[in-house]
């Protein structure tokens, strides 16, 4: 399938887009997802074009693993969580819903269920106040 | 948390208990669940103790982000998927069942949902198969 230089991610990626960033690299990014599953909810992505994990370079891949480990170990810490829920959707059957290749970081507690997808935008000043948390955490 | 040499996957590494296998490389082994969420889901572990993805070596979890990267090609290919649902749980309040570390691959067709988490296991002869389906399209 092709990749389309319009998604957001993409958009977010040239800067056309805002995003509430908390980590950076030169082959990844990471910022807050803004209609979270849970409280903390955080997005990995390359930044080199993938539409799914099966188009991705494996060095590439690499380095988004190794930043998803990273930014989790942050999202558990600065969100107190119990658990971490990792995902990574490939295509509209398997739950993709934009087209950049991305792995989905969810913070668990004990007891509470992840959030349905309702297509709810959090407030934005929650989603700074989280993303500053995690900043913290990584430094 | 500490790494128990006795959680079932740690068995299936050691050879104490079967598995229908898909791949095996130095660093990771992939094969069947046996409680599937979908016909076809197969799980990709590395073959050194790592509880969550927060205690695996960084090297390792490029290996294992590699075979998941390969073996869910082949799952598409075998069980002519739509889509690919990856999952990684951890820790209990993040969904993990088995403390070794794991991802998912699970396979999605139009309009299918996601079998529940029943703890239903899957015949014997229904693995196999698409075990085997699985290895030929690794081949």
């Amino acid at each position: 399938m092709v990749y389309d230089n319009d998604n957001v991610f993409a958009k977010i990626l040239r800067g056309e887009l805002p995003a509430q960033k908390v980590y950076e690299d030169e082959h990844t990014l990471a910022f807050m997802d803004i209609m979270p599953r849970a409280n903390g909810h955080v997005l990995v992505i390359p930044k080199t074009p993938a539409r799914t994990i099966l188009d991705a370079d494996p060095a590439v891949l690499g380095h988004v693993i190794t930043t998803v480990q990273k930014v989790a170990g942050a999202v558990r810490t600065a969100m107190a969580a119990d658990g971490l829920t990792i995902q990574q959707f490939n295509e509209s059957a398997g739950g993709q819903v934009v087209f950049h290749l991305h792995f989905h970081i969810v913070p668990r507690w004990e007891g509470v269920a992840m959030q349905p997808h309702t297509g709810q935008m959090e407030k934005p000043e929650v989603l700074a106040a989280n993303a500053e948390a995690i900043r913290a955490a990584l430094a």
